[in-house]
């Protein structure tokens, strides 16, 4: 099973690399971006068939490792 | 406009963060997982209605700024 764990800063949180890629992209022309952030994708293959396990068992995996949940957010996609 | 631009390796490209993280989660008792690779996740604000044009101008981003098409590969979503 794929998984995917998008985690991303929180709204109000200072992102000095979604600045620096916001001043590149308008000096090479693209002045039409209003603002940039970025966040980590984490791609995961699981040797489970159970998705709702799968699930309990990603969040508990983001709580603990894949976020700082103080600055961060995330959110979980079972693909397939 | 809301897009989003994830940005992968690709197949085959050594991913050591992702190893990382993989070894990590098989540290803390998480032995549920075959593998691991992470992204980056790219969030635009854009100030622009035309979707069309949107999709053209974030792929020109990504192809001189955002990915490193020689090792990367990058898919666009428009959110909203």
């Amino acid at each position: 099973m794929k998984a995917i764990v998008n985690v991303y800063l929180k709204e109000g949180v200072l992102d000095p690399q979604g600045k620096a890629v916001h001043h590149a992209l308008g000096s090479i022309g693209f002045d039409n971006v209003s603002d940039v952030r970025i966040g980590k994708q984490i791609i995961l293959e699981l040797n489970s068939t159970d998705k709702e396990k799968a699930k309990e068992e990603l969040d508990e995996m983001s709580q603990t490792l894949l976020a700082n949940t103080v600055i961060e957010d995330y959110d979980i996609e079972i693909v397939e």
